[in-house]
């Protein structure tokens, strides 16, 4: 009988291979993102498709599923101890990769991927009936998918929600939602009937690519993304990509007349980098070294993006900085009209785009349209309409086409449904986080305003990255803050903020 | 008992796979080469030494052997058929890789990775003594490989010979590298007594970076070189990976006061390049779809770098778009001075620098120790001596510091005995290859003058590059050529070159 610390050693190497083997994905990934020639795409296809299956016959193992079982036999000792973390995640993902047929695996991939070229085929000529089909398949395999998870309660929704947010349930999040919408509708109103109308027309002024990306690179320094273990290039669809320990790639877009989507888009996503960057390196691999939830990855990105770079104290300390940057630009604009530009609310159609309030509402639209559509209670080819009326519902403009509207995400078109919650998650697992660590620190502000972000990035180091999968996200939050997820932090920021701001 | 048919088709799909396996590898150390981040330099490590484990329990899978095996059993028809062709390349590396003792393998990997870090640190300072015990190391290492391999006629070498350059033997290159050498000596000579001494300062005016890479581009370009297909990047030390259908990369690396280096630097990897992109993509991962020798693979290169890229006839075209280009540096100077400068003649110490004429002459010095070293008649102890009293008698110069002698190269840090000949046999392949070239196709220069390549690179699509595997080196050049292997192409080329430009 080999020893518990044997099958645990064995347990290990084994997780760790399937890692590695996925890292050279993500390298793949990321190459096919931002460097690939446009004829190598074909090939690209056929060397992911090759690593996606030996990793999924690694991750189906029976040899695995019995090593797991065997140690589910023995004392692991409590639940947030390692050997219990990483035992338990195994048994999860083990079970989720068993339970989906190998056929609807292939089927979601290939789909999914006739699916996104036709997406944006039909995005260009915004033309939903050409996509439509397409989501039709996507939406009736997702079905399936839901059907062989398996969910309690009836709803079919928490079992792709569960991929992203684990532990997360559907009606939780509606409640949360709900209370949060109200109170966001309420201060988009607030700020629509204020006198404020602030002069966004300096954001727009020339501001040369190869400036946006040295002073993206200073500013994502300077909060802690350590560039000797990361690099930052350019994208279509801006993302970060952790790679394994000490290679995280960030990437974003520029438009030379227009500041804050490059500039937000690269603090956005070194907040994502720092996350994969704090995590345990030693740990690689193992459940104890990964982040643990969307949500939580998107807390930190949304945090370095919105509570810390869109503050008035950042930009006490990063505004001259900016000045010398792009002299021709800003040298003539003072401090409070950058800083109110930055901070403009008002209902938009996309929602990449939006403002830190109007953003959750987007989300909120999503989340509702992909519960119905996986009932069935909303049919695909009723989404243009239902898409609109929501939009009017929620923030009361509607779009002309729908390449504006229902067509402007990537998410559905890649099988990606159950992913849009966790980007209003992250907002509000941000503002609890956030307020935890200004009880801990005391106010960030005069810290922020000397260009000191260490020891906001040490505490969120210690309290969320270095934590790794030890807690699931609501867990993680309940430990960190004391309190279950909550709306009530994130209006508190908004209110302040935008109180301040608009003078309400 | 399955068909012929099945049982080769079964064999392709394994080929496939492994090729398909390995090319992942290749996009990994190209981004190790170019992107990765330092600190991304142990998790690279793992991910490339997991799927070089993959490949090589695949390539030495006993059913992969026995696939081989049946189909040896069939008749596969005439010898330069396709089906012939990969079961035969199919036997030889499935021979080759079971014949090599995993441990062996193994060891080779690590001693070679950490001996290359031991040859950085030397080279940097110039001590011999700090890589002596590491090349120790690796002749040893080098001498069990050739013994498990196996070769005829008592010369070890040509085991290693056979890795790169297969079916070529050591006494044959010798052979031919001895009337070579005493022909270029002479010429040297020559060259040395002649009263011109063209000005080569004009090469190292300031030459802007982004002006070098953008004309670069442009030259690899119009030579054939297709950017849709292919990228350049910077490297520190430039290569060429294919890294399979569609997508090949090339590398340079720009110094703003040395034009030569970049520009020769990269249609060299560019003429690499269109070798890999005329290979048939529907063969990739067979036989049929790969290079066939590391030799033929050097005369692509060299023959767009030296053949078309330092003659006259290319910079008719060039040369004014060079001046554009650059008119700080080459406004002034006449096409003569630049052509007269970018062909100068003279003994140096470095390898990679050496002009067309002599360098030859470093590659046969290397390949003598090389030989010598394998046998233990030289020892490794002894390298910087032999190394010095050899150029001496090569070339007339001696390296002050071993960093400019027997240090300088990276190849048998890596393990790479037996490389440094397909250098000197790429040359004369180029030399064969271009005069069939011009026999069939007329004199090239008026076209190069006009800027038209496509004549020559579609001879060499057709009569080099399509036929992949389907005959070895020393074959293809008599098929193509109608004459066995001869160094008197090149000292024609070199001859009617320099006398020229010498006024010999």
């Amino acid at each position: 009988m080999p020893s518990t610390a044997d099958l645990y050693q064995d347990l290990i190497e084994e997780l760790k291979t399937i890692s590695l083997l996925e890292s050279c994905g993500s390298l793949l990934s990321w190459d096919e993102q931002t460097h690939l020639p446009p004829q190598g795409t074909e090939h690209r296809a056929n060397q992911l498709s090759l690593l996606a299956g030996l990793g999924h016959d690694r991750k189906t193992d029976p040899r695995l599923g019995d090593l797991i079982s065997a140690l589910e036999q023995e004392d692991l000792g409590p639940a947030e101890e390692p050997t219990s973390v990483n035992v338990r995640a195994a048994r999860r993902r083990f079970d989720r990769a068993t339970k989906l047929p190998k056929s609807l695996v292939q089927e979601l991939s290939r789909v999914a991927t006739l699916s996104q070229q036709a997406w944006v085929s039909a995005r260009q000529a915004s033309d939903f009936a050409e996509f439509q089909p397409w989501l039709s398949q996507i939406v009736a395999l997702k079905q399936q998918e839901a059907e062989a998870l398996g969910y309690d309660g009836g709803v079919p929704y928490d079992a792709l929600l569960d991929d992203y947010e684990p532990g997360a349930t559907t009606a939780e999040i509606a409640g949360v939602f709900s209370t949060l919408r109200d109170e966001l509708v309420e201060l988009v109103s607030a700020i629509a009937d204020s006198a404020h109308t602030p002069d966004t027309r300096l954001l727009t002024r020339h501001y040369p690519q190869a400036a946006q990306r040295t002073f993206g690179l200073q500013a994502a320094s300077a909060i802690g993304f350590d560039l000797d273990s990361g690099r930052l290039d350019i994208a279509a669809h801006p993302f970060c990509s952790g790679i394994g320990p000490g290679d995280c790639r960030l990437t974003t877009r520029y438009d030379e007349s227009h500041f804050p989507g490059a500039f937000f888009g690269t603090l956005h996503e070194a907040g994502h980098g720092m996350y994969e960057q704090g995590l345990n390196a030693e740990a690689f691999g193992t459940a104890m070294g990964e982040s643990t939830s969307l949500g939580i990855h998107e807390s930190q990105s949304r945090m370095w993006e919105n509570f810390v770079g869109r503050s008035l104290a950042f930009w006490k300390h990063f505004y001259p900085l900016a000045q010398s940057a792009f002299p021709a630009a800003l040298s003539d604009a003072p401090l409070s009209d950058f800083h109110a530009a930055i901070n403009v609310v008002e209902p938009s159609l996309i929602r990449v785009e939006a403002d830190e309030v109007t953003y959750n509402l987007h989300i909120m639209l999503r989340f509702e349209l992909e519960q119905q559509l996986l009932t069935g209670d909303l049919l695909p080819a009723d989404v243009p309409a239902a898409w609109n009326e929501s939009m009017q519902n929620y923030l009361g403009i509607k779009p002309e086409h729908d390449a504006d509207g229902c067509l402007q995400d990537i998410h559905w078109s890649g099988g990606a449904l159950g992913y849009f919650p966790t980007y209003a998650l992250g907002n509000m697992y941000a503002a609890q986080l956030f307020q935890t660590a200004e009880s801990a620190l005391g106010s960030l502000d005069a810290e922020f305003a000397k260009g000191h972000f260490q020891p906001l990035k040490q505490w969120l180091n210690t309290n969320v990255h270095a934590r790794g999968k030890q807690y699931a996200a609501s867990e993680l939050i309940q430990v960190v803050t004391g309190q279950p997820l909550s709306h009530k932090p994130l209006m508190q920021h908004l209110r302040q903020r935008f109180e301040e701001l608009y003078s309400l």
